[in-house]
């Protein structure tokens, strides 16, 4: 029997560590206790049912509601809210007072640093970094791989430690040179930043960095969602560089042949969120190929899951608008009407309503 | 309005050509008019409704019925069929009668050619290469990024242009070397014999093949649908090498700097399912960037659309049985008379029945 023979094809390590920092996408929707997070009519992130009760006390700054078109539970962030600055503000309020009630552990790493919060490159807010996972907002970083070319040992990749005095994932292993983009700062320029601070990687060696693509998952901890997408650049070295820390955030970088540096990711002393960048970099060079993994095909299509097609409620949104259209066909007039009706008819979960001015 | 700002933000050319290669991915499936295609149990493909409307006409062969678990529509290879070889026999026959009645292009192209059927590397039947389209069957490929760097015009790609006299995409441009897997060669041996046949490469230039992952998309076009993995290789060629053609396939070749690259693959002069390719090499060598490239992440994301994921009606099917399980808890006997009771209830719809040895 066929079954039989599938139940016999052991999940190779790899496949298990791709479903393991992709157990949200594998794992946490089908669950369906998640609502996307509105702003401004945008989706800029997925809200899960815990942090949701918690929204619900706030019914000044959140509208937890059922869409009238799609039927979806959603969360809203006041549309009243005139700019940027009030909505930065008024979010940045709540999140101080979550944080001091204790609720969530990932506001006890709260770091004041902000997180710009766009939809397609438009910023919407911001705020602080330690809370984007309890709103599921993408975050995006960058990674270097810095290797060599050994003469014996082939293929050898730098790995950093992590200070334990950092925050996140202390004490880890990760990549050579890490970070998130900040405010004002393109991507490369981010990559060239992070290369001197975290590994006094002098200009003439920076210049060879090559921009390698990214790759993207949506991991879950306790602190809650990470859709992260990590933009990826090679670095080759030369035999005699040893990068060393200058910011004090690493506290060793060791260089490991590539069949080593393997074994390194799947210990639980490595960073579960580095771990696609570098499975990424062994299968672009040659490392990891389909003749030695069997699950090949699907690990590949597991370093880059469809974040950008997960936060499309807007989108979905125009199409019932548009379906709903189709099949009355009524005049322009009439269709406000039918809007400014449904949006006053609409269920309010926690007594929350837009001013009469922006319902229309 | 942020609205209005996302209507300003064009789509860039290459984003449109992702989509141009992913039309079914991103159009074909919302229309809903698909159903899985099932053999023994586990599902090897996807067949449209206008292909049904054919296959309805052979209820010895196939069974269209709705699922009684996950009430979706299926079409199922009549599970009576004994073996790998019936199965194969049965089918093609089907095929031979519809290719003479000229119902569908894609059989015009006949190529007495066997593509292997698999699910899960197991083999369930071969069909004619020409008619995957229609079933929706995963095809695998390989190809070859031969480039070159030059010392003036730094990374240059070989292209081929296909012959005139080839069965699809005749006369397009495509990439230095490809071929689809054929029954009994591994993917680097495909990569290695396609690379003698169509660009004369010596062994001692083919031993620097590197394993560089894979693209997958989800094309549709007239011929029927394209759910396709190409696992990629990069050689480096050295600057005085010229490909000639041995396997009368090719027409030419032409060496191209990276930036004429793009511009060729923008052209209807290219064949269309090649792109991912030669894009997913473009990005990871560092031509198109982040900087120069607004929807970088979605492009990538486009080139690694998860087919893996999109044939798992076998899954789905087994997660309706174990919640039906675990709302009654029955006895395994129970369970047992409930499996025979459901299946001798079933929706038949163009009146094939399985025997009643293989339902229990």
């Amino acid at each position: 029997m066929s079954s039989a023979v599938d139940a016999n094809v052991k999940l190779s390590r790899l496949l298990l560590l791709a479903h393991k920092f992709n157990n949200f996408y594998l794992n946490g929707f089908q669950k369906g206790d998640i609502r996307p997070f509105l702003v401004e009519g945008q989706q800029v992130g997925l809200i899960k049912s815990d942090v949701i009760k918690q929204l619900n006390k706030y019914p000044e700054v959140f509208c937890i509601r059922d869409c009238e078109y799609t039927k979806q539970g959603i969360v809203e962030l006041n549309p009243a809210f005139r700019d940027y600055s009030e909505r930065t503000e008024k979010l940045d309020k709540v999140l101080r007072e979550l944080r001091s009630k204790g609720i969530f552990s990932a506001l006890q790493g709260w770091r004041e640093e902000y997180y710009e919060v766009k939809a397609e490159h438009n910023s919407l807010l911001k705020m602080d970094r330690s809370a984007t996972p309890l709103f599921g907002v993408r975050k995006y970083g960058v990674d270097i791989n810095g290797y060599v070319k050994h003469p014996t040992q082939g293929l050898c990749i730098w790995l950093q430690q992590r200070s334990n005095t950092k925050e996140t994932w202390p004490g880890k292993w990760d990549n050579m040179v890490g970070g998130g983009l900040s405010v004002g700062y393109g991507i490369k320029e981010t990559a060239i930043k992070e290369a001197a601070e975290e590994a006094s990687i002098p200009s003439d060696l920076v210049k060879n960095l090559v921009s390698a693509g990214c790759v993207s998952f949506f991991f879950e901890s306790e602190q809650g969602l990470f859709p992260n997408t990590e933009y990826v650049f090679d670095l080759e070295l030369p035999l005699d560089f040893v990068p060393h820390n200058a910011d004090g955030e690493v506290q060793a970088f060791e260089l490991l042949p590539a069949k080593e540096c393997i074994e390194r990711v799947f210990t639980p002393d490595f960073k579960t969120t580095s771990c696609p960048v570098v499975i990424d970099f062994l299968i672009r060079h040659g490392i990891i190929t389909p003749e030695n993994e069997f699950w090949f095909t699907q690990i590949i299509e597991l370093l880059h899951v469809p974040l950008q097609s997960l936060y499309t409620y807007k989108q979905r949104l125009d199409e019932c608008k548009k379906q709903l259209q189709l099949q009355s066909q009524p005049s322009t007039d009439q269709q406000q009407s039918i809007d400014k009706l449904v949006t006053n008819n609409k269920i309010i979960e926690n007594g929350h309503n837009k001013p009469a001015t922006e319902a229309n």
